[in-house]
């Protein structure tokens, strides 16, 4: 494949490389003193020397015949280098930050690459959107690889997205040179049931050359996941258990070890690796999901490298999983992954290697972070005009847009019963007053009302239910995030604070908001597709302190409860879930009537 | 890279395959009771089944629900499966054979796919030799992937050769879907000093997304390899030293570790890899030359990896230096390199681990191979007319040819002095005697008379030599197996004999010939090209045995003499060449006088 995220191709300078190396030019600049990880042969070399010019290494080894009149001697005092840290699958929306501002927290922290999944945007702006998010990683040293969403929406027929990928999408993407594979392949079920448009997708992708990314989640690693496998598909983030990574590690699979915000896998799947005596060249280290004070207190791939080691993985071994192993996975590895001649100089200074602490960070050629900060410049990018008007609802929202209508005096309901820090939900049967002509919240019963509004086409869609489980009284929450289709989602004890919620959200062009008797006392701003923030690292981080501290005042004490709320219209999980298009029992996958 | 090496491409059958792991449809294949060399995970996984079908591995675990009706369960009896052995660097003319008859040879030794660089062919019929090959191998089940030659002629304004490549060659060629890469890139010399036309050879296979093959034989691994290295070469046959190999894998090049006919190298690069802890996934197994008697007598990469085995590296590193580790070299691994779901059904039985016996292989989920034979019918290919007329001389060859005047009694001439076994040449300076005219060969001092006769283009031009070092007397010794222009050369102590030995080359269109006193008592007849044979591997076999007998006949007690023959005129080895333009001093790259 070739890989148009380094500065110059090869061959554009190879007669550089070789001028430098051979010591009839100057290098731009000279490593030395550096006790070199050397990730191909799984050793540290000590007291090397790196010789770069125009990006790329020119040699490794004694470069003292590359230093010249303008060449920059930077004397790594003995510190490691490692090639630079490369997650195989992540989401940059998740950060709720642009990608310039995502690049300036996780490049100090030694990431140089990210093979993105721009799932979320995507599913509100569709390619156009994905187009975006391409323009705002240019004007950052993180090399940003695309995969092209494969499942939007996540659950067609289910639910209202803001736009549709299908092969001919996929076909077509796979010609941009930002793109090197397809994200991940979350529809296992229509794989393993050899649904045409499925393998379509997946096809496409292959016949392009390029790498298919995976999302096989059941707990079986037999019939299913080797169907799944043979389907094309070429790595996978979705262990949980130690089996899990080692069977897909058996079958050729690149298990992509997570451990992201919200989901901490290590701990279990390191065993795959620390538990059996394997060549690990088959895993990779990633985090799929990363939240702002998790970038701030954390880090990104450092932090995870370091949790390997901790989990009794070998340093050297860890490093090979965010760089080598990630590389050959992609096929990339000709110009990305390893610190040898005539790959791109994206190198990593650590200072403690069990700890994995970051020091200082090239790429290109070029030192663009030290001692934690990015100091490179980076230009403004402003997401178009129409990015950030994405919020399109039918009709006016009032108080009056919440009545669910019954002629009785109470109403035996289904309602949806989230739990802490889970993904599944459980289905309750619940009897609720009818006040006013309308079935009414009742939190004595910790049970709140339920909106889901279409936003992306003004269809006037409005799915209608109850959920229980937040410990909520005496307001409501809004959000756009709201997996994946992000339609605007709102739950609330009253239909007065509902309202309030949604139209404060429609304002700011979506986001999240927390609403007490009247008064907005929590938000987050994300006006990029209702996803993203237009905002720094350190500001959209504190609005969402503000929004989960919100989340308690109104007597809600799970962790994240805004993640657990996104999810609520997920129908690809169990059991029950709400969309636009009404309630969805997701263990038949037919809509359910709210009345029972 | 696409592979279209395969029977079918995984997206044409994805939903078969999955059909079969999910129990839908029959396997074609199941193998059962299998010890399964996991070369993903480097380990041996006990009573495996596997379920093969359209040509690919549909499940590897409890196969059983993929066996229905039309099912051929083939039970391995506990027999060890490997992935189909590959060889990175071959080139088949060395074998003399057609790659018809190779693949008759290789195959039941394991060998299911080969990375040949056809340069000899190349040499004399350029590209539509190279052709003539590629259609030559559609007939059998060997994955022969072609790597364009990089050389032709191996050494610019030295020689004549048949055709010519350039960079616009090679682009032209990296189209042609049987193209994986480029042959070894031989001309380190123009790599390292910058030159544009051999960087740009390099540069048209990198912008093809393709793989450089490499050709390092330096012992000098600093700045020279380096630079090497940086150009974009991606991998090397040519290390004999324990650090060559070890400098390269360290440098991110795939160590290629040989073990031909010829040279035998193994016995000390492997100590890269016994003698260092290192991560060897950088390392390969490969065979480069291999002559009739060889695969005969000790096979080809099972004999490889036997070696190896041998020489201390473990068992399962050794196959994976054949299987995996080949496949990531030429990022073909989504396709070849291991026993998983969704790769190509190539795989090799093996009874006896250590000694690497094979005893049964399949292509493409066909088994092709028992018991040591090729058991798949093999259709016809002949090679067209023109290939078979390669020969083309300006002047009638008699014994008058061969008057090198001098009006002088004897004279001093520079002669070419052979080591056995050795490619190494030393330049003598030896006086000889004038007979009627002509200066004469002298047995006396071991020397012989020797001629180059250019034989593509007809131009007439004839170099004009001595050498020394065989031991032979009363004969002469022809043939055009003569690196890499293979043009007509011819060494004897007698003019009658040489003229006899030359137009008996010419009228079988080329091979080898020994004359003694007038008769002729050995031939290899290698029509095609002047360099392959349009026989059977055991005919050609007793044609080589026969002039092996022939030179000792004459005198000769050489290890295979016509090989230290066929490089006298290979201008890129030290130290005193004789091409068709003349002798080649190759410290300084002049030509130089016969008289000193």
């Amino acid at each position: 494949m070739i890989n148009t995220f380094c500065r110059y191709p090869l061959w554009e300078v190879s007669k550089d490389l070789v001028d430098v190396a051979q010591g009839r030019k100057p290098a731009d600049i000279v490593i030395t003193n550096s006790r070199l990880i050397n990730v191909c042969t799984k050793e540290i070399q000590d007291n090397m020397q790196v010789a770069i010019v125009k990006g790329r290494i020119a040699m490794v080894g004694d470069c003292s015949h590359c230093i010249k009149e303008g060449t920059k001697v930077i004397d790594a005092n003995g510190q490691y280098i490692a090639p630079g840290f490369m997650d195989g699958h992540i989401h940059i929306e998740s950060s709720m930050l642009s990608v310039g501002e995502y690049a300036k927290a996780v490049v100090p922290h030694g990431t140089t690459g990210v093979y993105i999944d721009p799932h979320e945007i995507c599913n509100v702006l569709g390619l156009e959107g994905v187009k975006c998010m391409i323009q705002d990683s240019k004007r950052v040293a993180l090399k940003t690889m695309v995969t092209t969403p494969s499942c939007v929406p996540a659950i067609p027929g289910f639910e209202d997205t803001g736009s549709f990928i299908g092969p001919n999408e996929i076909k077509q993407t796979m010609e941009w040179k930002e793109v090197v594979g397809l994200g991940e392949m979350m529809n296992f079920v229509g794989i393993n049931a050899s649904n045409e448009t499925t393998h379509a997708i997946v096809g496409e992708t292959l016949k392009a050359g390029k790498i298919v990314t995976g999302h096989y989640s059941m707990p079986e690693t037999e019939r299913g996941l080797n169907s799944y496998i043979a389907s094309g598909v070429r790595c996978c983030h979705e262990s949980t258990r130690e089996i899990d990574a080692l069977a897909k590690m058996r079958m050729g699979m690149y298990a992509m070890l997570r451990e992201g915000s919200a989901w901490h896998d290590l701990q279990e799947v390191a065993k795959a690796i620390t538990k059996h005596e394997v060549d690990s060249r088959f895993a990779c280290l990633i985090s799929d999901d990363s939240h702002p004070h998790t970038l701030i207190n954390e880090g990104h791939l450092d932090h995870i490298v370091a949790r390997a080691i901790e989990e009794g993985i070998d340093p050297i071994s860890a490093i090979q999983m965010v760089t080598i192993n990630c590389a050959q996975c992609y096929q990339i590895d000709h110009d990305l992954g390893s610190i040898a001649p005539s790959k791109c100089a994206d190198i990593v200074f650590i200072d403690n290697l069990e700890k994995c602490h970051v020091t200082k960070v090239i790429v290109d050629g070029e030192v663009v972070a030290e001692n934690g900060e990015y100091i490179k410049e980076i230009k403004d990018y402003v997401y178009p005009e129409w990015a950030t008007h994405s919020i399109h609802i039918k009709d006016k929202i009032n108080k009056e847009t919440f009545i669910i209508p019954s002629n009785n005096e109470k109403e035996t309901v289904r309602v949806i019963e989230v739990i802490p820090a889970k993904v599944a939900t459980i289905e309750r049967h619940i009897t609720l007053p009818v006040i006013n002509g309308s079935i009414a919240a009742d939190t004595t019963q910790d049970t709140l009302k339920a909106f889901v509004f279409e936003r992306h086409h003004e269809t006037g869609k409005i799915g209608k239910g109850f959920v229980k489980g937040f410990g909520i009284k005496g307001g409501a929450l809004a959000q756009t995030v709201a997996h994946d289709a992000h339609n605007l989602f709102v739950v609330g004890d009253n239909d007065e604070d509902m309202a309030l919620a949604c139209n404060e959200l429609i304002k700011c062009g979506g986001g999240m908001v927390v609403v007490k008797n009247g008064k907005i006392i929590g938000k987050v701003e994300l006006p990029i597709a209702g996803l993203i923030s237009d905002k720094s690292l350190e500001e959209t981080n504190k609005q969402v302190i503000g929004v989960e501290k919100a989340w308690r005042e109104l007597g809600c004490t799970h962790p994240s409860p805004f993640m657990t709320m996104a999810i609520i219209p997920l129908a690809c999980l169990p059991t029950l879930r709400l969309t636009d298009r009404g309630i969805v029992d997701c263990t038949t996958f037919s809509f359910v009537d709210l009345i029972v």
